[in-house]
């Protein structure tokens, strides 16, 4: 991001407006969802947090809502976009496609971050009607993409489904659950579902 | 405990203090987790909200910290309480103990709280030594019950912590996303999870 040229007609105060993004403000929104909840997310904590005035959160949104619904979104578009990137890497077949997907880096910094953000998120999706509509289209996203793959092994739709569920249950275990059993006993588990959910039922 | 005998000398402030026990505390703090966040609760704002004293929380509890952990202790023993009481019932074959386990109630009203109720301590957990403690408790001594189960059937130890595992991740699953699909979809996830898990891999 470029910095705006200060001259001598900025004060300090217009200087320190321009120079944080809309990104900035949503990096330090996220930060307090996970440090407290929601409600700890206020136009007035979040200027004084930063060291700046309320005005400049106005400079960049609406309204908290508008914070909120932005929030949102880029936590929407981050959560599916890893899945979706797998999709368009093309000439993959799909059984290594399911192989990848449950192998989704899911520990380390990043991925534990992640998976506190989007932990704070359902549970802020538990009481709200905004909340709860992205975590919906987040899951549901993610599932269908799941589901895509296994209908490319052959199996229908109500396997896929059923199959893309399970799978989905799985990455969502290992990123609630402690590392228990460690690097070992994740692998044993990753391979014991892939070899179950490839194979035909009765 | 037993409750502290009430004379002519007692002020109706006493009365309130003594009306209320540790568990309307538990109660009241436990509804501000979920609502708010974990540092929402704090004994000045229960004290307001259940209208008494700050002085009568000292009466039940040495302090904040002691609070925290027994809401967190209540959580561990009802949260393990569900699946221990189907162990106990004897005469029950491991097939259906398991079948039964696929089967926990997970919607209908009670289980949407005490399903809020456990991602919010989850949420917690994430940015808390004690709170992670709990969990990882719960975590592992369902799993080790569950792992019991397909022990019995026959399989070997990693089979059946693998098992578990993934057992596991669906009842996590089932409680943590939306009821897409009702009750049908979820009947047939049941079903096809009950039939994999039940087969020996080659």
């Amino acid at each position: 991001m470029p910095k705006p040229r200060r001259d001598a007609a900025t004060t300090p105060k217009t200087a320190a407006k321009v120079q944080l993004t809309p990104e900035d403000w949503l990096r330090a929104a996220e930060q307090v969802l996970v440090d407290k909840s929601i409600d700890g997310v206020r136009v007035d904590a979040l200027s004084k947090d930063l060291g700046l005035t309320r005005g400049s959160f106005y400079w960049h949104f609406k309204d908290r809502d508008d914070l909120l619904r932005q929030l949102l979104q880029r936590w929407r578009d981050r959560a599916t976009e890893q899945i979706i990137d797998r999709f368009e890497r093309r000439n993959i077949k799909p059984r290594d496609l399911i192989r990848d997907l449950l192998k989704l880096p899911l520990h380390g910094e990043n991925a534990r971050k992640a998976a506190s953000t989007e932990l704070a998120i359902r549970a802020w999706a538990r009481r709200d009607e905004m909340a709860r509509h992205f975590v919906d289209e987040v899951d549901s996203k993610r599932q269908a993409y799941v589901a895509q793959c296994f209908s490319a092994l052959g199996f229908d739709i109500p396997e896929s489904r059923t199959r893309a569920f399970m799978l989905y249950a799985f990455l969502l275990a290992e990123s609630l659950l402690a590392e228990d059993g460690g690097q070992s006993q994740h692998e044993e588990r990753q391979q014991a579902l892939e070899s179950m959910l490839l194979r035909k039922l009765d």
